[in-house]
């Protein structure tokens, strides 16, 4: 099956492993004359980069990309646009030891179970490795939404613990190491990341997605809904175990009244006086915020030992030493924020089939 | 575009409208010699049938389903499979007031800016009488899968009401009007939902389904993964807002030895430990039970007098008297097993495409 | 596999069999606010019909059409558009005793080893009758593409009788019982005709599709070529064995100044000095009509035995009696005017989502 | 539009242009566990390599193609399969002075209406140069079929001249530089296109591909058909303007006893006693060889002058001087095969969803 490509009318096809010669991507479907450099597109890789911090992987990979067709004299001509970003810091033989083993939350079991044969260097194509060819989409992507349209992702919640709403700050997100809104909650992870690094652990955490200014509309019934194709985008991300749109889960507590989000006019236009939707109804957007959440997994890769089988059938402990994120989630934050673009931008081409 | 289809091999078309003279789907990709009745569908339907307790709408519809193709003497042909169901209880007039008014939580203003038209009887296409042909494939669907695969749905919170998992119960669901597993909490359900009633209020809930005897091997990465289609397909159910796999969101709050599904060997085969990621790693499954929740918001349309706004502008208030679910939530669990069934026999076809 | 549906943003899908209840088609991704009646879709059902002159099958079925969803008002409302048309002429009696019969030149061998089961009532699926589907979309494809765009088929060859060029003329086509834009061919076709009937046999013929009208720009590269969609859509009509675009299987024959369009301005407008390409060029409309001819085989079933097998293995002698059309050629013509102008009011929309 | 792919199951996905740093494709949906190295694709691509004899274009591309993923340890990982083969000839400077014109027959002046903006390095995406991964793709697919099925392309017409079927030898096909299975047409040929060339002309070609050992059961109703999938394939081709199956548009001529394959039993099995069809019946393949037939048109960039008109309205004449095949056609063979390949694994794996 085809399984490597999303998007319906802006349809990006990813390819390339972990430890590779390359991985690259076709992004079909992007207008003409949208002005697009590679520096475009590297400011957002740039964000997602490993090694910034000391909470994120010290894998080594500058991440650079080439824009190898679809762009001419500095625009993009409306064919499919090449993207292609060269393994830099491959080291298969790191993982010579793993390449029988089944290590838990892993996709090592079930890519053997499915084909027989994988690619067991770094994870081979499950390894997030793969998002850097998304947030490159993605910043094609956001070329193709209008100026006006501003997608910002954040950390909400580190392990058990969430930022206090009322210090939502965007700027801060820029501030600390893991894009969290809120300036203290961002110093409190700290203390508590390096405590679950120290005893060999790992946390999950949850991010939200906010697109601000994308005009009512986008979506459509019934298998086409905005929230629908957000949410397969979101899932899709490695490690993501949920996902919700606007009061998500917590709507289920609600009354009616509480969730409604009423409406007026305000200076002749409607006017919505709450925004417990998340910005979609009926699966088309209200012009509201888009707001969406996603749960990531603790990282399954620990320095403690978790009891395992390998390809032979032996039991075996897998405890994981060398390049490890204690969080992988803070990592997922521009991944997030790019998949975004890419169902807006989708959706802004689908809608436009219906004239003017 | 053509976003009322879903599914990739086996693919599901639903057309029409609440008050249209019928609704119907088009099943295409459904393999030859399988044995297919209408008794095969209609049970499915009656499940989900409006009116079977005082908790759900009082809409009368028999929802008899008609195949009208793609079957020769009893069986599967490979050819597309057309289902048709008459609406019988179409009342368009008791719509006349609400075709200038945006219902709050509704479709109405999305439909509307989106399209300058919409078809405003009983939500036209946006009501959730579009599930019931969700149900009807859902029960060819369970044809395509082997008599192995067992897909039940239960509604495990309603309001801020969640069961005790402890008391899960299989055998409770059939026994009481919201598919509870947990026979305790349903009498309580039943006190709850009927103050909400008469409150002028409504509630919403959370429901999970959940597959037995799935192989390990279904999904695939990376844009094709089982979770992400999952997500889709239970976030295009009307009024669903969030989708979780497994642990979901809780999953942020474990640590990594917490979340993990350690495996041994038990009688020669894998075994995990636990199932906290809910049968799928990796997008694909793991042939543990695959575990899927979806949260419904409380119903929009509710007797409490809600601020809203009409078609030309005016400010006005929607109260909805008449016909009225206090928790669409309930009518969801057969929904959200359909849903998992089309995206199991889809995924079942796609890994056939893998060859022996 | 999902094969019945054609078009990618106006996706048609069609169901149901030669003697089944009814057939229908789901057209999806048609905008809104387009007026649409039953009778804008009859009026091309009523050419199609079988049964209009002594040369076409005897059939008797009125072939009225019913919109069971997606029009509200008079007008679309970009929702699917369930089309239904009742079979009322179904005999399965009359074909009991070809159900074990492999009829040469019919699809009941492949069905029968691809399937192992076939609906042999009438050629079940695998009947032109399902064409009345096509020509059904194709009457909502005409209220999709702008009122300047004009499409027309005529037939231009029976048997080795091709029609002289110089005397085409428009106005002949709906004068005789061909189609045929030659008045004088028109009735040497008759003899011929009657010819071929008295003595058993059948002809075949060849069809050519006319689009005036046309902006140039429809079309892509490389895959999404207008000729690549059209060669399809003529190629999937039953008994069709070729399609060329312009000057087609001539071309290669000429030399490259013989083909060539040259061009110059006329009235600041680039103009066109001939139309050898048929109006397209790399895939894409050049503003010329688009030309495009297919050759239908002789009907295959005739009064003249054959030899053939049956299911059991045994060797068997096949001759026709009953209904038959001793030229299906004649009805393709409405099929391929439908066909051309589904694809192009697909691309008509996929043109769009370029923007301004 | 997402207009650069092809191909359902087996998905091929191409980019780059003619004079960019590199072109590429990716192949999604390839089975694992097929052995395949670069070498297994090389030697198509040296097949179709331009260079090869005076009669094909003069310039000098290695076409060393790169496998950048997909491929472990010599075996498909059921991963998308990254091809890139880097441009080494190309000169854009020589290019600079067609920048503002349209050539006749060439796609310069839809591109640029349709897309305001269009890379002329030589034709950039409309070049045939996109066509090397087509060849590359249709290596891996010949991977995916079965060792018994063999496709072979022969070139059967140049200009007016066509082979005499009866000396048809498939050796010979190797043995000149026109791929001709009739080694006396073949040096007809070499004076003809010599006098071609001399006077500044082209010449157009029909190719005629065959696939033999392909099973009974390939292909599906009704808008899945084999013979559509392959008429879309050809016409894709760049030059190509009609397609063709068995008897083709000479089918139209015959009478129906004369175009019937009749079927007898041979050693217990169904045998065919004539291939009229080209080995498809109903859209679905008969088990005999597959017969298809494309005409090119001849090459439009000639040495002669023609009429056309710049970009800014100004008549110009345009001679073609430099780097110029006289017959495209010859080219196209290696082209027609790949995309019969493709086709073909296509529907293999689409017919394995059938199960059983």
């Amino acid at each position: 099956m085809t399984d490597n490509s999303f998007g319906r009318l802006l349809r990006v096809t990813t390819w390339g492993e972990s430890h590779g010669s390359a991985i690259g991507c076709v992004i079909d479907g992007v207008p003409p004359r949208l002005s697009l450099s590679e520096a475009d597109i590297q400011i957002w890789l740039d964000r997602r980069r490993p090694g910034a911090s000391r909470f994120t992987s010290q894998r080594r990979e500058p991440d650079l990309v080439r824009i190898a067709s679809g762009v001419f004299e500095g625009q993009t001509t409306g064919m499919p646009i090449g993207l292609i970003i060269d393994n830099v810091d491959a080291r298969a033989d790191d993982y010579e030891d793993i390449k029988d083993r089944y290590r838990p939350g892993h996709a090592d079991y079930t890519y053997q179970v499915k084909y027989g044969i994988r690619d067991w260097r770094g994870s081979g194509r499950a390894s997030a490795r793969e998002t850097a060819m998304r947030v490159a989409a993605g910043g094609v992507a956001r070329k193709v939404l209008s100026a006006g349209i501003t997608i910002r992702g954040a950390l909400v919640q580190i392990g058990p613990h969430a930022i206090e709403r009322e210090r939502w700050d965007w700027d801060a997100v820029e501030a600390n190491p893991f894009w969290c809104p809120d300036a203290e909650t961002a110093r409190q992870w700290e203390d508590y990341l390096d405590s679950v690094r120290k005893s060999g652990s790992s946390a999950g955490a949850v991010i939200e997605i906010v697109a601000m200014g994308v005009p009512a509309g986008l979506g459509a019934p019934v298998y086409g809904k905005l929230d629908a194709d957000l949410a397969a985008a979101m899932m899709s991300i490695n490690a993501v175990k949920g996902v919700e749109i606007g009061e998500g889960f917590n709507a289920a507590r609600l009354s009616g009244e509480a969730n409604a989000d009423e409406m007026r006019m305000r200076d002749g236009k409607v006017s919505f006086l709450a925004n417990h939707a998340g910005g979609i109804l009926g699966g088309i957007s209200t012009g509201q915020d888009i707001v969406c959440r996603f749960a990531v997994k603790p990282t399954s890769s620990i320095p403690t030992p978790l009891r395992s089988v390998d390809s032979h059938g032996n039991e075996i402990d897998v405890a994981t030493t060398g390049r490890h994120d204690p969080c992988v989630g803070i990592r997922a934050v521009p991944v997030g924020e790019a998949m975004m673009a890419c169902v807006l931008a989708d959706h802004l081409l689908r809608h436009r089939t219906l004239g003017g």
